[in-house]
């Protein structure tokens, strides 16, 4: 049983879905990673989306990114949206998965910003789960240490 | 039987599809107006998409324009994509609605043109109706003398 | 005892935080709205971030929409972003609150779509809320039925 | 005699030309490919445009991507505008081609998507081609089937 | 015979072209105003590109403004563009005027800036009309009074 | 003598003009308006840049905004620019406020931003006036106080 | 004595003067290249503005791009400004020239587009140069002459 | 002591800070550089914006560039910001800085322009600097050299 649910809309986007599954790892959340894309596979999408027993959805998508909409479309859990700057920069992914009709929402995080839809995730599931919420905590705290330490290296190497 | 099947994302797109409508009857085209949203009744557009007989597709939205790519994804037939002005100036709808994956076209017009859409479509039913075909260059002419008759105007009103 | 907590950064976008109340109302879900801006009153905005009692966030910014940001710095919560079409249609409020930096996320929905906001807070509560969960549901449904009997009157009134 | 013109603005495009071609010899559809310019050699456009017997036109060009719409003003027959990213990211491109004034329509693909205009050539010569819909219902199979490799090997790869 | 023709896309657009009638006109240059459009009636915009006998062609037209362009394949003497705000706030039209490929130039104003393009057609006749040079220096020269009569008075009226 | 020069490019933008000198009256600033546009009396815009006795000019400018960059040329005090929201949205005057070339500096602040334009200014000359910067703090108090008041009654009013 | 008077904004623009004199060489029109900068030498802009013999003045900068704006300020001759992809693709720079207020045009060409720049100036002069129209006539013949080779290539080498 | 206090949200934007460093070390202005992220190190980001000694900030950040807005939430003195280029070609850093809300301003250069960040924190430290002033005066002309010298060499270059 996993927790949350990464889709790839392609193989070739698998290099989102590692960094993603990195920063899950280090959290010790339980996750499966499934290629399915939005129009190639409509039914597999609907499928994963329906059938998921994850908490959360993490959708990864570039150009016109849909895929976080169509499973929006068939659960009612949380669905992150990770647009990718193929077309355009991105934006073309950011609108397209960001810009939802009112009542089907979406979470919609930055262009390629991988770390961020894993640590959305967790902050989510975080919610419920107090051990979580206690490694979230340290994350923010090594955070906080590495730009402290650039701080006082930097006075030094400039 | 209808050749073309309109569909709106919501009843409040309504005013697009009758610009659509007016066009497709101008010309004897035999159509159908559906309201289904890719997000909110996402089977029904596939049911739609799977099950008309229509030729041509028109999909119509604004925002994250998904409809057009979810109904391409499950249909062979050509999908025409109408994108709306309502956020950031239809920017995101033409973003979401032209930019799909390699594999899974659609045909996207421009933002609130829904005469082109129309005619768009009736270009293609013509391909394989030699009438149709004669009533487009009736239009064309049509609006050359439009045209013309404003360019003999302009000289005395100006 | 609140499960969101809604921050607008100025009175004068009051009328964003009274739709997302009309969603979190319709599913009785307990909030609070605050005024407290990022730039005039940060130390505020900081002491709702670190001391509410809420599960979620929404925080309602337009132009540089920075209150999102600072929240989530102060927060392991989930941080929603509803960002407001004021300056350059609402591009700039989008980008400010959806380019995080890598490290801390916040969950970004479409501009001035304060319906979203709700009702993706309302999906994350609803993880650990059966009785939610199934308000959520009769919720979709009735989206459903709108564009369905949207879609059963078209033929009709067009 | 063939059933798609692909027109490149200059040969410096002809790869986008090559990877239209190489779709449509997978599904044996007969073209041509010509070099016309729809500023340098305008005439030649026209010529092309009326005598083409091809009931498709797919016209690729980047910057101010006018090719596609010279075409449509001379013909009645489906035109797919593939504009390609050269300034400003293929924008500049893609607002050309689309924005067609009322009366004239251009169906647009996105922004070097030579895969897309070639597919829906086919879509469109496949509505009066039982053998084509069957190529592309296969050809839909094998994307299927690709993703759905993908899908299976990314447990073991990543 | 007349030293710059106005050529409006559509008689839509006419109140651009009494603008830059009326620069013309209070520099006493000779002109005519067209309707053609480069889509509904393109061989008339070429009869007019071949021959007019005037110096300077103005191109004006929104959306996807080819005019401009199809104008320059078509003669050897300066066309300027004068794109307009119709679509996505005249970035299509600025961007489809302005990027014509190398080998066939525009002169390419500001947005709906009538003004001006009627301004730098009176420049370049100026080159070779010591007369209508006196008056564009009498023009600035008012331009500069209207000016500084405005420094004169704000000190009072603010 | 004044502290500040505030310059615009015309007279139709003096309600900016107004709404800066109402906040540099809030604060007893001495300063001075002044109608000068970079492209009509350069001259003079150059004579008030190497002239005024201000400490900080504040230049006001829509469209293509040079007025900043070329009182920046001649003077070597901050300049603020304050673009307007003309043509595009602003995104125009900004650009052409904001990216200066290495070299030059202009400090620019949000589209439209008036009051903001005038803070800048009064920041600066509150490095060295101790007054100045005590009616800052109030001033910065009284914003908070007005969040709060809103914070207070948005419970009641909602 | 020089028939164009080119300026580029700083040394490093150099290869963008090169590629407009290369065209003007083609044409034997007789130019100048100098380097001024509207923010670091404005005087000397000015100075080469009120005092250069030529007919047409070319002004090629990417940034914030003034220099056409404040040349077109000190003239009454045709100035082309040709915009560089510096910052964010050359759209700053676009904005920058094109943009100007009501009274001084500016003539813009695409981004980075030297060719353009160059043959405009070369049309303009050719309106009182029988020779140079010649010449012109032959290099679009000679452009023609490039696609149709290419077209007749084309064939054989795909 | 230090004038400027320069805050960089990332070690990894340290390429931008030594580019700051040695502008302000070229004028001998006494600086210090601080790393300190909005969000990862909230309080620390508080604690050197209410401590510093320095008279003006300069803040660098890429993507949302929060930093310019937190520091200004917290003193009155004139706080520069640097945008950077990451995401979106540095539009989202830009604006995410530029469009503060009305009463806390920020000072915006151009995106990844380290000398005019400097520049621009020299000129306002020279307001009560008569030393610093002059040697401002030698920079520009400096500048003026260069370009005069470029000048002078193109003509033998080219």
């Amino acid at each position: 049983m996993v927790d949350v649910t990464v889709i790839i809309g392609s193989k070739s986007d698998r290099e989102f879905a590692r960094r993603v599954a990195e920063v899950l790892e280090e959290f010790e959340v339980k996750y499966e990673i499934r290629v399915a894309s939005a129009h190639r596979t409509p039914e597999k999408v609907i499928e994963i989306a329906k059938n998921s027993e994850a908490k959360v959805f993490i959708c990864v998508a570039g150009l016109a990114c849909h895929l976080s909409g169509v499973v929006a479309a068939h659960t009612l859990k949380p669905v992150i949206a990770l647009p990718l700057a193929r077309g355009i920069l991105g934006l073309d992914a950011l609108l397209s998965a960001v810009q939802m009709p009112p009542g089907i929402p979406v979470a919609c995080v930055g262009i390629d910003n991988a770390k961020n839809a894993a640590l959305l995730a967790i902050e989510i599931l975080a919610l419920s789960d107090e051990n979580l919420r206690k490694k979230l905590k340290e994350y923010r705290e090594k955070l906080k240490r590495e730009v402290e330490n650039g701080d006082a290296e930097i006075s030094k190497s400039l």
